[in-house]
């Protein structure tokens, strides 16, 4: 939780963070300003202190709207260390940094850094900075990071507008089973009211302003992959396949609030108007493993046995796993699921790589998605829900909508 | 251009390239890969060879979309290669990016890289894979790089998606301006058909609806700021403000190809129903010096000298700018134009810090973008056009809309 950043950056022997880039599409940075419309800044943390944030000119309202105390980096005067520096860019960078890190009392110690900006920039600005600044380490950390530990635990208002995601996702969910099963039928294929065969390109566009009407956006896009595609995990469907009768269809969607917030993770697999024998099969031993799942989840346990678990569940029924076949493309194929907040995938993990620190603590908003696929059969069933682990210890379902396999056409 | 990247990394003593992170709204590895549900990926390019496409299992067919040789990165077994490495994961991340850099055949030579992903972890990386290869020298370029001088000038598949971004654009403006004049009014204010005023919440969810409609996606928002934020350059406007007749709304929109593609941006001053004297002076002297500049422009020429020329311009209208008053918030505070493509600002640059290689050559494409400023008096005015400089040499505005400040309204 944020209240808990100062208590973990000590945990890390860390004295500060600082984070780099846009407020926008930008987790780290989200995290910290609230969001808004600032496209690059500089947020120096220092423990027990609020963040300063380095803004541009232009960017002064924008800034000044996050609440934090502001300083404008233009005050800096870049032209004028540029030629100081004799025209060379990246020392005329790292002596503003180091204006900045003066500025914000950061004279030594440890330092983290965050936020999403060009690899070879941080590569070789991090690495000028720490060669200028002896008595300050700056700290790249890979995996979980402190703050994304931080991240992990949602407070109230958090979860909050991860529940509204929520009530946006089934609503535009209910809405995409609705245009469906009121399409006209021909030989199996769905046919809209002028004629033409409906696409999955139709479908998606349907669903892009669903969201947008309903206040969210969906910048990594959606997945609705039929038949074949539905049996690769992350295969997002091929927009010129037309719907048809009888086949799986995988849609996994996961809007976030405009600009970049807190994200909402959901799937269904659906079959319209009828399910081959084989479709259902596959289907009730997703439902069964997630059902069974469900009811052993528990507060204060750690994730990684809920994923041998399922593994375990899934060999029980003859499909293969990453447990018994490390690297395998079909039956069980990736992990139980994820922690779900400014990023749609981020701690705590559930797949079989989980660590110590991968436990259901009070607080996080997981992922539960069981799933089996079969690609060279042409099919894949997955079920997703997110839920929330809450201060009282209770499992709270974030957001209900029917398991179901099969969509009744209605024409 | 995409063609000339081998001439291009040999002109900057490059062996490779390297692209780190997602498909989509990472303008590198969009570039290079033609976008896709690629979440997490790696490319690396020798000068001379087509890039070698890394992916994860899951995202196998996305990864085979992009018609690149692909190889599957899970083939390095992480969680071997962790085991190896006592639970090292900093050091089980060097040896698979050892491994990938041995099969894409680059065993040393200089390497520039790229991509947007956290910038702890590239510093953290991309230092320790550069002190376990003394062979390999790691570049991170500042400023324009190498791959953004390639993205500079545009093909013609490349302008024509550019172009039908223009027409998604002029088409929401439109359609805006239609939405505004048509509403009531009492007491200078706009007010909705349920009797409510119309604020610039509103305003903006239909811009996003219709952006979804048409197609297309604006995951860094839109600018629609009024009175005194439309002062400010980069303020987004305030969401609960009501809409009323006689302030200048500065109307600044940049929308993409959905999942961070080609943008467009695009910028009107509108005043509704009526504008004060002193916003049409403003208004008057923008225009004349838009019009002045656009008539001016050739090709092959550098692009500082038309910021010092606008810069004249105004100020022989009476305004400060920053070739008299460097950091001047009012007056003419912004650089006349910058490139457009895969990022909504890229070089080449139109400020007053534009260099030798940011020049107006054959295939880039531009806004010109002059505007006034003075917050104080709750005034901005800003009018923004995109144009391609084509291989014929000629200037080709790739939307037109009409430049008008007033807007009547139509009840």
């Amino acid at each position: 939780m944020k209240s808990d950043i100062d208590t973990l950056l000590k945990d890390s022997s860390l004295d500060a963070l600082m984070v780099l880039g846009p407020a926008q599409h930008n987790p780290a940075m989200y995290y910290l300003t609230g969001g808004g419309h600032l496209t690059s800044a500089v947020l120096i943390k220092k423990v027990g202190q609020v963040p300063l944030l380095f803004h541009t000119s232009m960017e002064r309202d924008e800034a000044a709207n996050t609440g934090l105390p502001i300083k404008n980096m233009d005050d800096y005067r870049f032209t004028d260390l540029l030629k100081e520096s004799g025209g060379d860019v990246l020392q005329a960078s790292v002596k503003r940094y180091r204006m900045m890190l003066s500025d914000a009392g950061m004279r030594g110690g440890r330092m983290a850094v965050y936020g999403k900006i060009d690899a070879g920039v941080s590569y070789a600005v991090l690495s000028a900075l720490q060669d200028s600044l002896p008595d300050l380490t700056i700290v790249g950390e890979l995996g979980d990071s402190t703050l994304l530990r931080a991240m992990a635990t949602k407070d109230s208002e958090e979860v909050d507008r991860i529940r509204r995601m929520g009530e946006i996702t089934t609503e535009v969910v209910g809405r995409t089973a609705e245009f469906l099963t009121s399409q006209k039928v021909d030989q199996e294929l769905l046919i809209k009211s002028d004629g033409d065969p409906l696409t999955i390109r139709d479908v998606k566009n349907r669903i892009n302003m669903w969201l947008a009407e309903l206040g969210a956006e969906n910048p990594e896009g959606t997945i609705f992959a039929m038949g074949r595609d539905a049996g690769v995990p992350h295969s997002s469907g091929n927009p010129d396949d037309i719907l048809r009768l009888g086949r799986t269809i995988i849609f996994d969607i996961f809007p976030c609030e405009p600009g970049g917030g807190y994200h909402f993770d959901f799937t269904r697999t659906w079959s319209l108007g009828y399910a081959t024998d084989e479709a259902v099969a596959l289907y009730e031993g997703v439902l069964d493993v997630y059902q069974q799942i469900m009811s052993e989840i528990r507060v204060d346990t750690l994730c990684r046995p809920y994923q041998e678990r399922v593994c375990e569940l899934f060999e029980a029924k003859g499909h293969q796993t990453q447990l018994s076949h490390p690297g395998t493309q079909q039956g069980y194929v990736h992990g139980l699921g994820h922690g779900l907040g400014l990023h749609v995938h981020e701690p705590p993990w559930m797949g079989i790589t989980a660590r110590e620190s991968d436990r259901l603590v009070p607080g996080v908003v997981v992922t539960v998605e069981p799933g089996l696929y079969y690609p060279e059969r042409g099919l894949g069933v997955r079920l997703e829900n997110t839920v929330w682990v809450r201060p009282d210890g209770e499992i709270e379902l974030l957001a209900d909508f029917p398991l179901d396999l099969v969509l009744e056409m209605r024409t």
